[in-house]
This record gives structure tokens, sequence and C-alpha cells, in this order.
């Protein structure tokens, strides 16, 4: 293990994230110039940060080792896992900062005075979870929203560069899981070289945030709004700039737009390298996209009848009266924000029926498709799963019967099997525990099982809200510290797909073989 | 498909069972001798049965065909899920029948008046469950409870021979999961003909239930009581003829008695056959009885420390000061009880600290060890998904390192491993739905999140009490009917290890190929 190689590396990926933190430091700076005392704050906080940023950008470079042939498999873990842990710590020093600044103050939202709140809201940020601490969150400065954001779509953005480009090159988790399947030439991926499909992939991200963007503005939100829910979405984040999240605008077509975008960034981003090819027929036949869009209408038709004929509370507290565009409005948003993992609130969920309830909750399981910003456990293996289980019970009564389970026209192999049905049972395990550790934890303020149960699938898929106390109109800020470190490392070990921390823990990866 | 054999077969069942009913039934004669109306209205009920029993029976055999061969996988599995649901109506008649014969009346517990009652505490009987409907469990005739606790002792000796015996001879299963290794020169299980592993099965059953029976009556326990709780005992099922279970005795040295033979009930039937022939070696050396051991000892010792210093409320009702010995002896006999599948109560654990109560519901889909009457997930099983666990996250820092899974010498297949993991997977899917359903048919008195779930853990894993709702001092009584129709469900394909039940859903089970 090259530790010092990987300190390198770090050092790098925190250089690009002061950079990135500077350009909204410099946009705090013009706010700063017209804004209060807050603003002000904001700006000296965030720019204060890049300082601490560069510095240890430059101390990690200089402690690092020199590149040393091709980067292992256990240093590129090693990095991933780095990478997200002491990125959120970066990024939460501007909310502390800020805090720090202002002081004690009745005009401001309290939470981030607290050091572990900011690291939770960073890492929910990094994460694309959502989950805040914030309760006024119109009362922190735009500045600081707009970096809470772009936490988000960093966060997206490296998921997918990561899991599409990055680990299939390596060879690290199952192949198919992560890659569209392409009938092509080129059978070890979207294209064979991680460089070139990095920037194909930077350019769809690019492109699908311009164009919400671009949808937001014209629908009438300001640059801001638009800018914030368009990094939250793509990210299938969550983190709106409004107390009340999406549903504080109340507008049809704002619904309608987030919807599309929230259903778009849900997609296997492999599969826009394929549409830009023309191959048409690869992205119609796809077996994960189909399967996600099916999966999406049965939850769409199952809480839109299940809320039929109820009035529904909005995130605002107002109640809308009962009528079939209601049902479909409030329903089509909540269930798509909820299985793609952004977290978006329109509605306060937590009132609707135990059936819708349940659906939600599968649903947080279920996610959005391998290789998009969404998290949960993925389409694909609840696809490969599903399948398995069919078959195995299949061999109960005709053992010598063997039957190929195929996802498309190729067969998964043994080891994928293996890994598909090992991973759901991961995820599983460490729902319980998450669950139980919550619970636990929460020894001033018990909570219910529905709170810590909804609190650890919500962080652990990354979704964002959960129900009873967690509901779309809570927040995560009155849990323990030591729940809050549960967690940020659910979050995170949700997000890489378990094993880039799980393996951290494990005796023989630390011992060279 | 050969329905009319699996009938006849099934109607030579019917008559075992009838018989054995039979023998309760000249018992009840001579209770009703010197007893009062109810004792005569229990031996009216037992002894109509029986000749419904029979009537069945013979009808089945008319209507049979006759025996072609050997018995085929499918028809074997679709008789082992026969023999569970149409038993349970039989031994439910009894119960059905007397209600009817006592009419209402202020004096007797009215759960029997209902069908879907008395069908629920039979297959709670026989699936050695011991979820109750009965709260006045001492205003029942003492026959009925003495047919009661003999649908636990048939079910849990019927789940040995079926386990042990049966079904590795046919293949169905993972063998290993199933059988004791013995190194010596019988690779092919415990013996290689499967009447003469069902006789000495039958030998070792019948000398435990002597031993406990003699054992209780040295300690001063009547006859009828002695036998009752020494069926429930080793059958792991829980019904107790005692309204407050196992802990209205409030006797030590019963408590002791009945850990010592609720483990013995827990281990690997085959474990004695070895013992049996002196192999000491493999006794000592088997690695499920050394995990079950284990597990066990790490429970005992989480909920006596977590307990420790707390006043403990038995089933009475009594409150009994806090003392070292007091949490060591109520804690091992609930750790016991539970992780054993037993379910047989002294303490109300409902009102233990939230550590104790997880411990104890983590217990209980660990469940006792393979090839003996306890239900749950199976040690085995556990310690298999363990080790593929911590070798899958490994694959990922090492993917080339081919690591196999051993327990005790032998590696474990790729496709047991497979199966393992899918089957604990597939405990979590039903113990998902189980729950969500038991929630939602629950419309007139909503039930908490808690009572649902550890409804279904309680009852998919053969355990018997919950928390909650469905506590140590509760009953499954108030359950609405369509709730406790899933409940029966979950007990049997519980029991029957799932696949005997699901296979009956799955579309090619009932296509000849």
């Amino acid at each position: 293990m090259n530790i010092r190689y990987v300190g390198r590396q770090l050092g790098l990926l925190v250089l690009v994230l002061s950079a990135v933190m500077f350009l909204v430091g410099v946009w705090a700076w013009v706010q700063a110039a017209g804004g209060g005392a807050g603003e002000r704050a904001a700006r000296n906080a965030l720019l204060l940060s890049v300082a601490v940023g560069l510095l240890l950008s430059g101390a990690l470079r200089l402690a690092g080792g020199r590149f040393e042939g091709q980067l292992a498999r256990r240093e590129a873990l090693l990095l991933v896992a780095a990478s997200w842990l002491v990125g959120a710590a970066l990024a939460a020093l501007p909310f502390r900062l800020w805090a720090e600044f202002v002081g004690n103050t009745s005009a401001v939202d309290p939470a981030f005075s607290s050091s572990i709140n900011c690291y939770f809201e960073a890492m929910s940020g990094f994460t694309t979870t959502g989950a805040t601490v914030l309760t006024e969150i119109e009362s922190i400065p735009r500045s600081l929203l707009l970096w809470r954001a772009t936490t988000h779509w960093l966060g997206g953005l490296g998921i997918v560069v990561l899991f599409v480009a990055v680990l299939p090159m390596l060879g690290v988790g199952s192949k198919r899981v992560f890659r569209v399947e392409s009938p092509g030439p080129t059978p070890e991926g979207v294209t064979p070289r991680i460089q070139e499909t990095a920037r194909i992939l930077w350019m769809i991200y690019f492109g699908l945030t311009v164009a919400e963007i671009a949808t937001l503005r014209l629908l009438g939100l300001d640059w801001f709004s638009s800018v914030c829910h368009t990094f939250a979405t793509l990210a299938t984040g969550g983190f709106s700039t409004l107390n009340a999240s999406v549903g504080q605008m109340d507008r049809v077509a704002v619904d309608a737009a987030i919807i599309v975008f929230m259903l778009l960034a849900g997609v296997n981003f492999g599969l826009y390298y394929q549409l830009i090819h023309r191959r048409w027929r690869t992205v119609r036949d796809d077996p994960e996209l189909r399967t996600y869009l099916a999966i999406l209408a049965v939850g769409c038709l199952i809480v839109v009848i299940s809320i039929y004929r109820l009035p529904i509370t909005t995130t605002t507290g107002t109640e809308v009266p009962p009528s079939f565009f209601t049902s479909l409005r409030y329903g089509l948003f909540q269930v798509t924000a909820i299985q793609t993992t952004t977290g978006f609130c329109t509605a306060e969920f937590d009132h609707w029926p135990f059936v819708a309830k349940a659906t939600l909750v599968i649903l947080m399981f279920v996610g959005a498709s391998s290789g998009s910003t969404g998290g949960g456990i993925k389409v694909i293996r609840c696809l490969i799963v599903a399948k398995v289980l069919f078959v195995e019970i299949e061999r109960v009564f005709r053992p010598n019967v063997v039957r190929p389970v195929r996802i498309g026209k190729s067969a998964v192999e043994a080891e994928q099997k293996l890994a598909a049905v090992s991973y759901l049972l991961g995820i599983v395990v460490l729902f319980a525990v998450g669950t139980v550790l919550i619970k636990a934890l929460e020894t001033d303020h018990p909570v219910s099982l529905v709170t810590a149960a909804t609190a650890a699938a919500a962080t652990l898929n990354n979704i964002g809200p959960g129900l009873a106390e967690v509901s779309a109109v809570d927040n995560y800020a009155w849990f323990s510290a030591p729940g809050k470190v549960v967690m940020c490392l659910l979050m995170v070990i949700g997000r890489l797909e378990v094993f880039a921390i799980i393996v951290l823990f494990h005796p023989r990866f630390w011992r060279d073989e």
C-alpha cells in the first residue's frame, strides 16, 4: 500500500475543490457588495476556506510520494474513500466559519454553530443525499446556499465518473452492473479509454445542467434558484434554497420540469453516450432502463390510487382539496423524487396512507439506475436478484435443470449472481445495524422505530427525507452527535456502493500480499 | 405430477394423526369421568374429530392412486406442504367443536369460537411456533391442552425426520446445510437408509422426551404439566398450560431444567446419533454446534449486562427487585427461549432496554441449528453467509485472489454459497412483505410498526412472542382474520424453510417437463 501516493492524489482533488470554492467565493464577493453583514461573513468564510484548502492541498502534495506505475486497486479504493471523507470536511468549513463570524443571533438558523452539523450537511451534499440540518434555510446567505448546492453537483459528477469510467477500468465491482451493454465493437465498456469516457460524461452532465437551468429560467425562476435547484436535481441530491423545498414554489410547470430532469438524472449516463452515437436500439432494449421505468410507473400507480380522494398537505402546510389532478401532481412528483433518490418534496407524504408510505420506502431501497447520479441498491441489481431468486426456487424441485439468468441477451455469471445477492443482503444488514444504532444512540430524545428506520434508509440510500420525525417538513438537526456520525457513515457507505468504505475495515486490506 | 398418489400418502398421514388424537381422546374419556361439562365436551370434540379424520383418511386413500416407483421430488414437496396445511385443519377441529359444544359462556376463553383462531392455534402448534390466541389458557379443558401440546411434539418430530432423513435423500435443499459432516465411512449422511435414519431420530426424540418428563416430575411438577411442557420444550414450540407461561411456576430449578432441554432441542439431532456411536471428536469439532453455543453465550452476555441493576417484571406481573442472580436467571432463560425459537417466557422482556430487545430480535432471525426442532434461519446458514460476505469484500480489492469458504474441513461449493445467501435474502423479503401486510390489514385496530414487524418475525421464525402488542404477556387473538391468515402462511413458510411452500407458487412447479 503506497499511502503517500494516495495522499498526493488527494492533494490534487483538494486543489480542484478549492478552485470551485473560489469561484463560489468570487460570486459571494459580488453578493457581499450589496448585501448585509451575513453575506460579507459568508464571503470571508468561503475565501478563508479556499486558503485552508490550498494549504492542505500543498501539504498533501509535498508530503505525498511520486507516481509509480499504474494506480493499484487498493490505492484507488483508499483514494475514493478519502476523497469523500476529507472533501466533506473541507466543504463543511465555510458553513462553520460563517456561523463563527456571525455569532449567536436569532436572525439565522443556529445549526451551523455545531461542527458535526456542518460536516453532516457537507457529507449530505457530496453524497447527493440531501438530508439537511437546516430549518430556516432562507436565513442562510445565498452564497453559502450556492456552495451547498455545488457540493451536490460535484458529488453527482464524481459518482458518475467514478462508476462509469474509473472503477470498471480498475476491474472493481461487477462489471455488468456498472456499464451499459453495447453489442458493438467495444465490449470493454462504453469507451476503452478512461479519460475519454470521463470527458464525455462531463459533457453530458454539463449539457443536462445547461438544459435544466434554461428550462427553469424560462419558467420564471431567477438565476440563483434555477442554478441551485438544477444542481440538486441532476445530482439527485435534494437540497433546496427554500424552507419548504420545491413545494414552496407551488408551480405546476416547475414540478413537471423537475420531474422530467429527476427522471433523466436517474438513467445510466452511458445510455446518453449511446444516444449521441444514435444507437437507438441499444437504448430502447436496455433491460435496466425498461425495468426502471416500469417500477416507476407501478410505484406512481399505487401511490396515486392510494392518495386519490384524500386532501393533500403540501410542505408549506397548505391543505389542497382532493382531486384527480392533485393526486397525480403530488403523487408523481413524490414517487419520482424518492425512487431517483433526489428527495425533493412538494407534499408531506408522512400523512399519506400506509400503502403509499410503504411503497415509497420500498422505492428508497430499489433506487435509480446504475451509472446514474442516483443512489439506492440500483435497478439492475434488483433485477438480477429477482431473477436469481426465481431460479433458486425452481432448483428446489428441479435441481438438475440448469437455467441461466439472463439480463438482456447475455447470461449473468455465477460470480455476478453471488455479488448481486450479497450486495442486497449487505444493504439489508447495514440498514438493520444503522437502525439499531440510531435508536440506541438517541437516549435524550427517544425516537420511534419508524423514525430510526427511515432515517437509516434515507441516509444509506442517499434519499434525504424519511417518515415520522425525519419527514418532508422535518430535518436532521435534532439528532445527537453520535447519531449524526452514524448517518454520515451510512451516507458515504451507500454512495460508494458499500465496498469502498467497508473494505477499509477488512483486516486484509492493509496487508501487502 | 401424480396428484392422486400425493392424496393417497396424505391419507396415510391423516390416519396417523387420527390415531394419536384417539390416544388423547382416550385420556379425555378418563378425565371426563370425574370432570365437569367442559371436559366431557372436550372428550366428545376429540372423538368426533377422530371420526372425521378417519373418514377423511379413507376418502383420500380411496381416491388416491397406487404407488408408482419412487416418490419424485415435486410430489414429495407437495406432500410436505399439504401435510402441514391439511394436518393443521384436522388438528383445529377439536378446538372448534369443543367451543361449539360448550356455547357462549363467560367461564371459558372465547377464542375458539372463531374457526380462523382454531386453525391459527393448530398451525402454531404443528409449526412449533407457540403463538397463541388464548388469554385464559387455564379455562380450557386439560385434554384439549394436552392435544395442543401434542401438536408441538408431532410437528417437532416431523420436522427433524423431514430435514435430517427425508429431504436429503431426495436431494432437496443444500445437502451440507442439513446433515452433520461425518468424516467416517458414511459420506452420504448420517446413515445411508432413510427408514433406518428416521427410526434412530424417533428414538433420540423419544429418549429426550422421557428424560425431560422424568426431570420435571422429579422437580415436583404433576404428570400433566410435565408432559405438556416437555412436548413444548423439545419441539421448541412454547405452548404452556399456564396463563403466564413458565414464569407462573416461579421455580428456579424448573427454569434451569427447561433452559437445558431447550438448548438440547436446538442442537442438530444428527449429533446425538454421532454421540451414540461415540464419535466424540465429530461432535466437539462440529462448526455449527460451536457457533450455536458461541452466539447463545454472546447473546446471554449482552442481555444479562443490559438488564443488570434493573427490576424485572415477570409474566405474572410481579416485580422482582434487581440483583445479579435475577438478571442471570431471567436473562439466560429468555435468550435461550428466543434463540432456540421455543418462545417460553418467564419475564415481560418488552420492558427491557432497547439493546436487550434488539439482541432478542436478532437472535429470532439467527435461530437454532439445522436438523434440530428449532426454527429461524439456522446457525449454519448464518455462518456460511458471514464468511461469504467477508470473502466478497476482499474480492473488491483483490479480485484475483481465490479464497475458498470453509465450514469445518470442507469448502463450501459455489451453488451452496448462492443458496445460503439467497435464503437469507428470501427471509428478509418475506419478513418485509409480512410486516407490510400485517400493518396494512389491521385497519380496525391500527398496529405500531414494532408490533407488525415482531409479529411477522415471531411467526416467520417460529418463535411465538414478539414485542409491543404481541409481547410475552399478550396473545394473537385480537388480530383480524386476514392478518391471521398471513401469519399462518408465515409460520408454515418459515417452518418448511421457505421453499416447500413458495415452490407451489412457482409457475413451473405444476408443469411437467
